[in-house]
């Protein structure tokens, strides 16, 4: 099912910076003493720095944007118009609101297939961008016969326009989008001379750990990439550790945007570029969300405090960290933490601080 | 007592920049559709588009930090060594913290005044940083008794050393530093295309409003400033539009950083190089931070909020900005809006969350 060729390179992952840099924002790093003195308080001699990659400040609060406004370029690569094209895909998250704005922002129409569960804000945010929304029940198979019906319907509407589906992470062209991350951080990084030694991302479906791996490596072959990922949800630690497909069942975790399995492509891309998963707690990745709201001043989704729990609180990280500086004769590793979004309901910032 | 002639010139402002450049963040600026689009949603022909100045994002959590590292850089000009060297201020705030981490950072001791209604955190914070914490009743005159106290111990401790108190904002040194903000951001907007018509800054003593107007009128003479205030501490508008220094008597408002009277030094510089003062109420300051905790994912203090409602939600200002917007010829300003900060407990955002 899998092949170990990828099918992307390093220059599509170029292509996709050029193409969608106007329809996104070039979101800021930021560093914090604080937080390098709690990283580095783990009792070993190695100190870490930490440059923070905001992409909770990106457009619709994620990532996302990148992926899906790639996508929508590459379909526009066609000659026929813009307002020929029409774009489905199912999601309850991030990825609606990404395509939905993209969708918008490159005159093209929208149609999101969510699950009947999803909040109403999140549907309103939506169809605020112009989409269409058609609700189904909150199962796999439910949403893709939707997205099938509904691409079905749409060309049966109007058999002139071109009906494409975009998927939302097991896909060149968004991996492509969402590597261009590391193009970003990695110059910014240098840019504060903090050039990265280290880059945890999270790791769900795999779209972004591996485009930002990819990517990564190429510019700079020493830096270690590392995925992160919830205990409660570690099915791709598994499947890297066992080098074979491990699906994710029954996930049990705060950071929702990472329940998923990784990928066809995205599970070997991961295998060839990525150099360790590690996990972490529900209580490490609270108190990282915590972190972040009252020292950083950051909203970030819990998905997003996962890496960060892992630069800040994971043993086996630091320990594995040992002989990475040892080889590359440093005392001090410079660490960049991917915050891939701000989306959290009120009611789980509310959470963390109750009993105060 | 006020005089006309002020004591401070951009000059001091570019060298505080460079002499501060090392010891503080260049924080990031951002932008936001969402937000253009609910500022320009007022009934009139004219457009906004927001540039907000991140000091939320800064050391310590807010801007107080550029004067109190220029105020000791500048003691520091003196050939006797910085070990040499206490400083004393009065704080309950960010100004207690600014000096506190300006002092350690710069190899000086700080000894702080801090009222013992201060919260424990707060004074944690301060003592974490390596700063003396005497405390004293909750008054002003309190505060400055203690102050002189602790100013005379300190010398009779060691009568070799140099004892110089740091006043929070009615200090040219402190304006300089404060004022590097508006060198930092008017960069900051012309790099991202778009070059600021209009610049909006909270106003409590006026430190902060003073440095940063003067500084943008010097690099820009058409930067139209605005001064931004809670309706329930107006002391600094009722003086600006009497032309006579009103004190704050009694304020009450959510924005406890906006509480003070403006200064000897601040005012007059204040009637000098402000275009206007707007006020703003306290639902619409709420408003205003649950706003940047929904959609920009910032977490801002309720007096950095202050300028960011004036932007959203003041009926006067957009008014007031029409006949401006003639003048330049155009149908849509640039506005920068400083966020002084993010130090906010976290009592204040849950109950902005209670009830939904």
């Amino acid at each position: 099912m899998t092949s170990d060729k990828p099918q992307i390179s390093f220059d599509d992952i170029l292509k996709a910076a050029e193409e969608i840099k106007p329809f996104i924002h070039r979101t800021p790093v930021v560093t914090s003493t604080t937080a390098d003195e709690l990283a580095s308080s783990y009792d070993i001699d190695l100190s870490f720095r930490l440059v923070m990659k905001c992409e909770n400040l990106q457009k619709i609060g994620a990532f996302k944007i990148r992926g899906a406004t790639n996508a929508i370029r590459s379909l526009l690569r066609d000659p026929r118009p813009a307002s020929n094209l029409t774009v489905v895909t199912h999601s309850s998250g991030n990825h609606a609101q990404a395509l939905a704005l993209a969708a918008k922002q490159l005159g093209v129409r929208a149609h999101v297939v969510m699950p009947n569960t999803s909040s109403p804000v999140k549907k309103a945010a939506v169809r605020g961008y112009g989409a269409t929304v058609t609700e189904c029940p909150p199962t796999l198979e439910a949403r893709e016969e939707t997205a099938a019906k509904v691409m079905k319907e749409e060309l049966a509407r109007n058999p002139e326009q071109r009906v494409e589906f975009v998927p939302p992470y097991d896909d060149v062209r968004i991996i492509a989008g969402q590597g261009t991350i590391s193009v970003e951080l990695l110059e910014q990084a240098k840019e504060i001379d903090r050039e990265l030694d280290v880059l945890i991302a999270p790791v769900g479906g795999g779209g972004m750990l591996s485009g930002v791996a990819l990517a990564a490596k190429s510019i700079d072959s020493h830096i270690w990439i590392i995925g992160a990922e919830p205990s409660g949800a570690d099915d791709a630690y598994r499947s890297f550790t066992s080098k074979t497909f491990q699906p994710s069942v029954n996930p049990k975790t705060i950071a929702d945007g990472l329940l998923t399995s990784t990928g066809k492509i995205t599970f070997p891309l991961i295998l060839k570029y990525v150099d360790a998963i590690h996990t972490v707690s529900e209580e490490e990745i609270k108190r990282a969300m915590k972190f972040s709201f009252e020292r950083l001043k950051l909203i970030i989704e819990p998905s997003a405090a996962v890496p960060l729990a892992v630069a800040l609180f994971s043993r086996d990280f630091k320990e594995s960290m040992k002989s990475r500086a040892t080889l590359l004769m440093k005392s001090t590793l410079n660490v960049g933490v991917v915050f891939s979004g701000g989306n959290v309901d009120t009611s789980v910032i509310s959470s963390l601080f109750e009993g105060i």
